[in-house]
C-alpha cells in the first residue's frame, strides 16, 4: 500500500517485473528444469503485490502482524524467490542455486524458507491455507491481510471451491486472491482459456467480489488491489488475464512450454537480450524496497498456557474416547488460548461441540468440506494457532493429500478422527476408518496416538497440543471403561503394560476397542492356565521400540497384535517394524476383508479381532 | 417416462411416497438406527423418479441399456431399498432386516445389492460416479439416462464441483441430478438452508441447466424431469426444496433428528398412524409398477478382447516405466474396446497421451481434478468399461477417499501413478509419491503392481486390465534398462528372482528404481566375495508369500528390502507381513524423512536407498 504517484510507480514496477522474469528464466535455466513460463505470466502481479501492496518487513517474514502471501500455484516458486530477493530478504546470487540439494530454494516452496508459511505444489491447497491465514487475523485481532495467487488450471480442483464457499461464508474481506489466467495447463489449453468471465461468474456465484483485469497492466492490478481493500463483508477474487511465458518470445502463449527451462546458450541468451529491451525509463532514485509498507502493529503475544488439572474420571466409568476427546479439548481450550477447533458438520459425533459451546469464537464450522477444514487448519497453524480439525476418521482420507503436504510443511495441526473401525457397527464400511493409522504413520515425524480410555485420551490431547509438529489422534465410537487413575501420565512414544508375569507366553498388543478384547482374552487364557502380557500401545508413532522388544523377549519372543484396522499400516506393522530385527515373531490380527453392516460385537467377531480370536491365536503360537 | 394422465398419476405417486416413508421409518426403527428423516425429505422425488421417469426392469437391474440412479446421499439408503422393493425387485419383508449382519441391505448402499452400481455414504462421490455413468452411455452408444440424488449438505464437498465442471464441460445432457434441499445437516442447519437460489446460481455458473422446485410437489417434480429430458447440450440440476422428516410430526423440519430412528412403541406407532392419514384417494386398478418404462434397447455386447503380441523392447533399452505404461495402454486399447483412459492434465508426463492419440473418443480429460477423475472411472467401470485413470502418484492421494470407496465397491478401475519417490529429483517433495503403495496396499483385494522395466510394465498393464477388481500400478520417472526378454511372463502375485546362488547371505528385495540399485549392490558385493539374492517384487498385493519365505530361507534367513517410498506401508511392510512368522529377519531400507529437491542420484543416496546403503546393510547383517 504505497501512495507513490502512479507515474513513478508504474514504470518502476514494470522494471521489477522484468527483473523477476529475468531471475525466473535464468535460475530455471541454470537448474535445467522448472517453470519459467508460469512465472512470467505472474510477474506483473507479483511486482505490484510485493512492492506496492503488501505490508511486510523483508528482514522479518514471520512478523505476526505482516500481510501474508500464499503462492497456491507453487510451481511458480522461482518468481516467489525472486520477489523476496528483490525485496532484500536474501542475496540475489542465491537464486542461481535453485533446485540444488544444498539450497532451500526448492522446486516448489516449503517452510524451510522463512517466508513460506505452508508448502505448496499440490494444486488447490494454498487457497485453503489462505482461508486459515485470514481466519487467524481475526483470531489475533490483527489487521493483516492475506493474499493468494492461484493458477487457472488449478481452479478445477474441488478444494478451491470448498475454500471459495468458506471464504464467503466467513465474510473474509481481509482475503484477496488472484487467479493468473494464462490459459495453458501442463498438457493442453485450460478449460476456459482466456474467458475471464467464466471464472468471475463462478466466484460471484460463490459469494466473492470478483474483478476481471489485464494481468499485465500494472495500473489495473493496483486498482484491483485497492478495490479489494475497499470491499467489505466478502473476499475478493481478481481474475487476471495473462500470457504464459509473457516476455519470452520463444514460449509466449505457446503450448508445450509448461515446466520447461530455456536451454543455456542461444535460447537463454536470446531471452535475456529480449528482456533488456523490456526495461522502461523510470525516474531516478526510486527505491520501491524502501517504500514497502511495514506491518501496522505487532499483535499481542499469546498468554502462556496453563497446566491442566488431572482428569476427573473414575475407574470403571464407561466413556467413549471420542467423548473424552471433546471434553479434553474444551478443557484444553481454557488452558491455552491458541487452541482452536474445526468441524465438518459432525461436531455432535466427534464431540468437538463440547469445545464450541465454551469457545464459539474459536470454533470454525466448515460444513461437509474436509479439504478446506484441514487446509485452513494448516494456515491457522502457520500463524500461531494450535488447530484441532476433527471428523470421522474415514473422512480424513478426503484430505489425504493435504495431510501429505502438512507433513512436508511440518505445521502444528492436531487432527482427530472418530468412528474408527468395524466397532462403529451398523452404518457399514463407508463410515469405518480402517486405513487411517496407515495414512498417518506413513508420514515421517507425524505423531499418531490411539487412546483406549478417557484418562489417556485427556492426557494425550494435551500432549499432542503441546508437541511441536503435526499429530493425529484416533478415537472410537463405543463406550469403554476407564482403566487408568487420574495421576497416570502418558508420553508421546510411550506404552503401558497392563498385565505381566514371569510366565507370559506371548505379549498381546492392542489399542482402542481391541485392548479390551485383549483383556478379555487374558482372563479366558488365565482361567486355562496360560499367562499373557497385555500392552496398551497408545502411541503408534513414535513407537516405544525398546519397550516392545523387552516385552517380546519377556514373552517367549512372541507378540500378537490386534487392531480394528486393516492389516497394512497399523499396529501390526508398527510393532513388526520395531521388533522384527530383534528376532521376535509378530502375529498380526486385523480386519482382512471389506466389512459390512452389523452389530459392533458381531463385527469384531466376524472380522477376527475379538477376544475369542486372540485366545485362539495365542494358543496356536504355543 | 410414463404418459399416464396426471390426475391418475399424481395421487398414485403420492401414495407410493407415503409407502416409502413408512418403510423407511419402520425399517430404521426395527434396526434401531439409520436416517429416516433424510429418507422422508426425498420420498416424493424417489416415488416420481422410480415410478414415472426411470426406464428400467426391476428384475434385471444390471440391464446395460437401463437408466441409472445413483444415491449420492447414501445415508438415505432405506428409501432406496424401499423403492426397489416397491418396484418388485425383492420382497418388502426383507426391508425389516435393514442393517442386520445377514442382510445386504446395509446402512449405506454397496454393490452387494444388484441394483447399486457404486457404494455411497462418503458424501460428494455419487455425483462423480454419475458423471462416469453418463459418459459410459456415450461410450456404448446407448440412450440410457443417469439420475443422481444429492443432499444439500453434501454440496459443500469440493468433489461435487469437480463433477459440476466435468458434467458441463462434457455437455452431459443425459445426466439429471437432484439436490434434496432439506436445510438441515447432521449437526446444524446447512449453509444455505432453504435458499434454493444459492444452489441454482452456483450450478448455473458452472454451466448446468438449473430448475428450482418444491420437492414435495409431484407435479413440479415430474415437470422438472421432463424439462431435464428436453434440455440439450448441458446436464440439469433440479434444486428441490424439501422438509427433513416430512410427514413425521415429531421430527419434521427439526434439528437434532439427523441419523436417528424413531423409538419402537409410542413414537413409531404415532408416526405410522399419521402416515395412514397421508394416503390420498386414487383411481382403482392403477399399477405404476407395471407401467415402468423398459430400457429402449440392449446395447451391443463388447467384442471379445484379443490377445496382446509380445513386447517389442530389446534388452538394455533405456525406457522409463511411465513411458512403457503409456505405450502398453495404447496397445491394450487396440485389443480391448472396453479400455478407456482418464487424465488430470498430466498426460504428457504419465504418457497416457499415447492412448489419447490413438483413441481420442475413449480418452476423458478431467483437467486438474483428481477426485472426479477417479470417481467417474468408478461409474464407467460399474457400467462395463475398464477405465485407467492416471496422474502423478502423489496426486492420487487427493482421491484417497474415492479409492477407499472403490475398494468397497469392488469396481474394475485400474489406476496408474507416475513419478514415484525421490527419484523424480528437482521438483521436490510435493511431487514425490512416498506413501502411495501404503495407501493402496491398505485396501483388501486391491492389486498393487510396481514394475521395474518396460517389458514387465507392458505385461502387467494387460494383466491388471483383465484381472477383475480394482488395481494400481506405480510407475517411475527415470529411464531404466529393459531386463526381461519379450517372452517373459508376469503374474499378479508373482516375483522374479534375478540373481541367486547357493551361498547367498541375504535376499535383497526391490522394485522400480531400487531394483537397479540392488543390482549395482550385487556387483559390488560380488567383487568383495559376498553373494546376495536379488528379487524383483513387481507385485506388492497380492504378494508371493511362499516364494519370499523360500528366498529368505535360502539366504541365511535374512531379507533386506529397499524402496523409494516411506518406511510404512510399502515393500518392507509387505515382505515383513509375508515372512516374519517364518522366522526370517527383515531389514527395511526406505525414505525416513521429508525429502528435498536435488538430483535423483543425490537424493537416492541422501535418503539412504542407493546401492551404497544396500551394500552397507548387507555387510552389517553378517
Amino acid at each position: 500500500m504505497t501512495d507513490m504517484d502512479r507515474s513513478v510507480l508504474v514504470p518502476a514496477l514494470t522494471n521489477i517485473a522484468t527483473r523477476l522474469r529475468i531471475d525466473s528464466v535464468r535460475s530455471t535455466s541454470e537448474a535445467g528444469s522448472g517453470h519459467p513460463t508460469s512465472c512470467a505470466s505472474a510477474a506483473d502481479i507479483l511486482a505490484a503485490l510485493f512492492f506496492a501492496e503488501l505490508r511486510f518487513d523483508p528482514k522479518d517474514p514471520h512478523h505476526p502482524g505482516s500481510d501474508r502471501f500464499v503462492l497456491s500455484k507453487g510451481h511458480a516458486a522461482p518468481i516467489l524467490y525472486s520477489a523476496w530477493a528483490e525485496a532484500g530478504a536474501f542475496d540475489r546470487a542465491e537464486l542461481l542455486k535453485l533446485r540444488e540439494i544444498g539450497s532451500d530454494l526448492e522446486g516448489h516452496p516449503t517452510p524451510r524458507l522463512s517466508f513460506v508459511d505452508v508448502a505448496t505444489g499440490s494444486l488447490g491447497q494454498g487457497i485453503c491455507a489462505a482461508i486459515g491465514s485470514a481466519l487467524n487475523a481475526r483470531r489475533i485481532k490483527s489487521d493483516y491481510r492475506t493474499y493468494c495467487l492461484l493458477g487457472d488450471g488449478e481452479s478445477a480442483e474441488g478444494s478451491v471451491w470448498e475454500a471459495a464457499e468458506m471464504g464467503a461464508q466467513d465474510g473474509l474481506d481481509n482475503l484477496c486472491a488472484i487467479t493468473d489466467v494464462n490459459g495453458l495447463g501442463q498438457s493442453r489449453a485450460t478449460m476456459w482459456q482466456h474467458d475471464l468471465e467464466q471464472f468471475a461468474r463462478r466466484w460471484r456465484a460463490f459469494g466473492w467480489h470478483a474483478i476481471t483485469i489485464n494481468g499485465h497492466d500494472i495500473n489495473q492490478i493496483l486498482d484491483a488491489f485497492a478495490e479489494a481493500r475497499a470491499t467489505k463483508g466478502q473476499p475478493t477474487m481478481i481474475v487476471a488475464g495473462t500470457v504464459k511465458g509473457k516476455g519470452i518470445a520463444i514460449a509466449e502463449g505457446k503450448d508445450n512450454w509448461h515446466g520447461k527451462a530455456l536451454k543455456k546458450g542461444e535460447e537463454l541468451d536470446k531471452a535475456l537480450a529480449d528482456f533488456e529491451k523490456q526495461f522502461v525509463p523510470q525516474p531516478a532514485g526510486v527505491d520501491l524496497v524502501k517504500s514497502i509498507a511495514k506491518p501496522s502493529s505487532r499483535p499481542a503475544e499469546p498468554a502462556a498456557p496453563k497446566p491442566l488439572s488431572a482428569p476427573e474420571y473414575k475407574l470403571g466409568d464407561q466413556v467413549a474416547t471420542r467423548e473424552a476427546y471433546g471434553a479434553a479439548l474444551a478443557k484444553l481450550g481454557a488452558a491455552d488460548a491458541r487452541v482452536v477447533a474445526l468441524d465438518a458438520d459432525v461436531k455432535n459425533s466427534t464431540f468437538s461441540d463440547k469445545f464450541e459451546k465454551v469457545f464459539p469464537d474459536r470454533f470454525f464450522q466448515n460444513f461437509i468440506a474436509e479439504q478446506v477444514m484441514v487446509g485452513s487448519a494448516m494456515g491457522l497453524a502457520a500463524r500461531g494457532a494450535i488447530p484441532f480439525p476433527s471428523t470421522f476418521a474415514a473422512f480424513l482420507t478426503r484430505a489425504a493429500d493435504f495431510i501429505r503436504m502438512m507433513a512436508i510443511s511440518n505445521v502444528n495441526v492436531k487432527l482427530a478422527g472418530s468412528h474408527a473401525g468395524v466397532s462403529i457397527g451398523e452404518d457399514g464400511p463407508s463410515q469405518m476408518a480402517l486405513e487411517d493409522l496407515g495414512m498417518f504413520r506413513a508420514q515421517p515425524d507425524f505423531v499418531v496416538l490411539y487412546p483406549s480410555d478417557a484418562v489417556s485420551t485427556e492426557r494425550l490431547v494435551a500432549a499432542m497440543a503441546w508437541h511441536p509438529g503435526p499429530a493425529y489422534m484416533r478415537t472410537s465410537r463405543p463406550k469403554t471403561p476407564v482403566i487408568y487413575g487420574p495421576d497416570e501420565t502418558f508420553e508421546i512414544g510411550g506404552l503401558k503394560v497392563l498385565r505381566e508375569s514371569a510366565n507370559d507366553v506371548a505379549a498381546v498388543v492392542g489399542a482402542g476397542v481391541t485392548l479390551f478384547e485383549a483383556l478379555k482374552a487374558y482372563d479366558q487364557l488365565k482361567a486355562a492356565g496360560i499367562s499373557i502380557r497385555i500392552i496398551d500401545l497408545y502411541s503408534l508413532a513414535p513407537v516405544a521400540k525398546d519397550a516392545l522388544i523387552a516385552a517380546g523377549k519377556a514373552s517367549k519372543g512372541k507378540i500378537v497384535t490386534v487392531e480394528d484396522h486393516y492389516a497394512a499400516g497399523g499396529i501390526g506393522d508398527a510393532v513388526s517394524a520395531a521388533v522384527s530385527e530383534a528376532g521376535i515373531l509378530v502375529h498380526r490380527i486385523a480386519v482382512r476383508e471389506i466389512p459390512r453392516s452389523g452389530k459392533p460385537e458381531e463385527l469384531l467377531d466376524r472380522y477376527g479381532i475379538s477376544a475369542a480370536h486372540i485366545v485362539e491365536a495365542v494358543k496356536a503360537l504355543q
